[in-house]
């Protein structure tokens, strides 16, 4: 827990250039996620330009929520180009399990050992072929039913798994973590989750960012980015849910005005909050 | 009008799916207002996944406002599927009048006879045949204009033709209906008038959802779920300009102020205040 | 100066109809910033369809930053009918140097001779062929260094080029224009800089609206005009971040809350604020 804070400073410091193939819905809200919380967005998924520009970025987010064959195709080469340049890069299976097309997609997808993995329990219980995914993009299973799944998805990639929902879980090899944190506002706004996968992108960049800069004297483990940025991003929901984020003290009323209120947060975080606001069960 | 309070309850007690396929300059607002609401997105849009969506889905949007060749082709898709297993679907003939070529399918859409046809007074006309279209998507024809159109698209297809604009025209086979509500400013936000679409969509599917459920006491006609999501956002939009969506009294200070207020006032809107908000006339 | 109290009453009178064929990731915040501007947007931008609705349209952006195959093609049809119809465009080289695919497509766009041109630093210089690009969407370079790349895309085009920094630089045949105005915040939102580039070919198809109304008593030239769309926005931002946009005086409290307060102050501004809010040099 005590890294969190120091992860939080060296994101901002280091604004890693996070590229986001994602779906049409919520590019938007994930660009203004990254922007509010220290990171920078490059929305870049067309098949010319995704090699090229993944060799370049701090991380790459892969959400296939609105899958066209074009995108679909820029994954490809997203996936290519940040295996050879060593960058990190998210795995988002969103409705993995509701639809057949995307779900082989995102099966095929593991294969290519992703960073890091984030979804609702229903996605990553369709993934790993022991559920039957969600309600559209829905969960219709419970966090704690998909530990198994998790740990069978972390073993066979050797990367992050990222449970969200009301706990967030976070697994990989040899290590497991429950995190509370957020609000169930989040929720009521579109986005919200999507967003959290660029965000683990810009952590996990962060973080073998500074590998590369002068400043050797600190190290994050994937596991740890991962939880950094659930925790950053349920932290900030908080602030805005208990009026911390204006010096008015008003309380969002509703999905319309906490979507800003929790931007404010991301942005407005400080790193010895974190730990005020969340908490963290390593089982 | 007794009848729209418990279609508010209703929606929100059935949370019914809504796929959207819709364009990509209103996605997310229109995944926005239908959580505000209390239903369930999901822009599934692709050929591939279109059919197999719409038969899942509670109710179906079809809104060809950017219109892709492979939109197109997941639109035709979607209509197969609703059409089989008997989901409603709105259509919203958006542009249509302006540009010959997305005139032309939305006239070729309505030979499937969709549940509800939603647009603005230049687009219904269009539609019919009986006038020349708007100003890009904006209408240059009044409301009462458009009533002939209204009627004569209700008995080709069957189904509802709602046409947006200063009141309300609501219109089936036998049936007219004018609704007073909203606001102006909201022509000041983009997918206002889009999102409409898609919640009309959702009373569609939440009317139906009631028939397979356990609860058999309650019946809503098409028609009157088309009037409960126009009388949903129009009292949405009144709520946020009297600064009734907030403790303090804020009244929006202009349309970025306003539209997150709008997502508030639908969260919020209590069955009891619509019927003090809007007005109805049938004539 | 004194032409922009003007200009902005203009706009607001004529109500310009803007085809926009942007990036995916800003189209509803550009479609909002038109709105609250006083314009009127239409995000048109397919290839059956940009010929024919650039020939209507009152101005005309191009801005490729999630470039399709499908919106290169409209875009090549878009400025087809532009150049026939005499309808004022906008180029905006998003990303020009950091990816060749598109760095090429853009220098092709330059053969059109767009009536404006506007980007940051780096972008500008990468399209005249005179720097290597930013970093993602982001300038690493200052905007004075781009003042040699602007005369000569300039002197190329026939046509005006404004550099979006700190100081916005303005600069057509044989003037060069300073202004001071805008607030950092706007680098925190995404889409204000993409906004900025509809908003300039708002401005430039109300003035030559003006020339095709009943009122010929007014003119503004093309750098006038580019130079009104810049204090139109910057203007605002300010305006929003020193609480003048709510009665409340309540100022923003990070980027969530910044951005519907831009569009207040957008849709707010009156024509004698914006003198005493912004400064220009001529040189």
């Amino acid at each position: 827990m005590h890294m969190l804070p120091r992860a939080l400073e060296e994101l901002r410091r280091q604004a890693p250039l996070v590229q986001c193939l994602t779906n049409s819905v919520v590019m938007e809200v994930t660009a203004n996620v990254l922007l509010a919380a220290g990171a920078q967005p490059a929305m870049c998924d067309t098949p010319e330009e995704s090699f090229e520009f993944a060799q370049a970025a701090s991380g790459v987010l892969l959400n296939p929520g609105t899958p066209s064959t074009q995108q679909y195709e820029g994954m490809l080469e997203a996936v290519r180009g940040a295996q050879e340049a060593g960058t990190p890069w998210v795995l988002d299976p969103v409705g993995a399990g509701t639809l057949q097309h995307r779900t082989e997609f995102v099966r095929r997808m593991l294969e290519a050992r992703p960073t890091a993995i984030r979804g609702n329990a229903s996605e990553i219980m369709a993934l790993a072929g022991l559920g039957k995914g969600g309600r559209g993009v829905e969960s219709t299973d419970e966090v704690e039913a998909a530990i198994d799944a998790a740990k069978l998805l972390a073993r066979a990639t050797g990367g992050v798994v990222a449970v969200s929902g009301e706990r967030d879980l976070i697994v990989s090899e040899g290590r497991v973590t429950w995190l509370r944190s957020g609000h169930e506002m989040l929720q009521k706004v579109i986005g919200t989750g999507c967003s959290l996968g660029a965000l683990t992108a810009a952590y996990l960049g962060s973080e073998r960012g500074s590998h590369w800069g002068e400043d050797h004297d600190w190290e994050l483990s994937d596991h740890d980015a991962v939880l950094a940025a659930h925790a950053h991003s349920g932290a900030a929901a908080q602030l805005a849910m208990e009026g911390r984020t204006n010096a008015q003290g008003i309380t969002p009323s509703g999905p319309g005005t906490f979507a800003p209120a929790w931007l404010d947060g991301l942005y407005q975080l400080k790193p010895e909050e974190i730990t005020e606001l969340i908490s963290i069960e390593e089982v």
